[in-house]
């Protein structure tokens, strides 16, 4: 090893371990366990993978998840497929599509509803680890359901439940009340280019 | 139902039937397959859970999905517990944590070299549906590992695999040759309010 290798490392060494220093520090400050609220909003790709990896985080320690997914038509997708195999996965797909696919609003805001009672449930159940509210924020775009109802229930969850809220535009209350934010921005998609849906990356 | 409601409801149909031919003309237009390049980048949460999402939707067709982790250290996580258990997926370790967690680069530079020596074997695999390279931004960033060791076996790559690359900070050029990037902004973060990372959240 040259003597110039030798104090780059040792320059390396030091930089490091001052990083690591004021990084320890912060996580040491960070020191309370809580049932999160995440919202994951924007336009880009990734909302709901995003949530369905930490589904899979979730039952990855045995620990139960509930899907409500209020939008999402009634097509077989691979990751409902994938987890509803596993016993502490109660998957549930409340919408029957968007506005535009079912074109009656009566019935969209009943599927809305009914949804919303079963996830009542999940959000009651202190046994349920994680709740995701796929697409709720469209729900209250439209509103098929009010902010009024939807709060409450999430503010009275079980202390350690976690919650993931997915969707575009999601309403100034909800960002109120998150605790971790994420906004996807769409910077380029492959359906712009012509590409359609592909198995596996968007269903 | 009165007259009123009857108009309205006439009225949401025909906006939304209007609507779906819009929609189903721009679905139609895209017709093409192909393997795609997503860059999901950004300082916000949600990056690896949504390529973890991903990995969800291809097991669940019952394809082959493999993942490179390049930084993330040795410390067993919940994604991996849960789908380490598919005979279809590939999970590999390949880097030792942050910088200022190993404070060794030639360490550091090793372990990242032999984790894109494994990933190329799945980059020129055809059985294997998607390729998820975890952090690889990171790399590049660092200077472990140069664009022109990276961009040629992921342009080479078999015609239908998916690659996912995560990280904070893509460069232009993965930027540039990808087909979607979605950039996570991270809008509020509960790390910052004293929460430490949450199981079957963040990790």
């Amino acid at each position: 090893m040259t003597a110039d290798k030798a104090a780059a490392d040792r320059q390396h060494k030091a930089r490091t371990a001052k990083h690591k220093e004021a990084v320890d520090k912060r996580i040491a400050a960070a020191n309370v366990d809580k049932g999160l609220l995440l919202v994951v909003t924007g336009n880009g790709k990734g909302k709901s993978s995003s949530a369905f990896g930490m589904v899979a985080r979730t039952l990855g320690y045995g620990q139960k998840a509930a899907v409500f997914q209020f939008i999402k038509g009634k097509a077989e997708v691979g990751e409902r497929a994938y987890f509803a195999r596993d016993p502490n996965m109660r998957w549930e797909r409340c919408g029957e599509g968007f506005t535009w696919e079912t074109q009656d609003r009566d019935r969209d805001i009943a599927a809305a509803r009914a949804g919303w009672e079963k996830a009542k449930e999940a959000l009651s159940d202190p046994s349920v680890h994680l709740v995701v509210l796929d697409e709720l924020t469209y729900l209250v775009t439209y509103r098929y359901l009010s902010l009024e109802e939807i709060m409450p229930a999430i503010e009275a969850r079980p202390a350690m439940q976690h919650v993931v809220i997915t969707g575009r535009a999601a309403h100034d209350a909800l960002i109120e009340a998150a605790d971790t934010v994420s906004a996807i921005r769409d910077v380029k998609h492959a359906f712009r280019a012509g590409i359609r849906a592909q198995q596996g990356i968007d269903l």
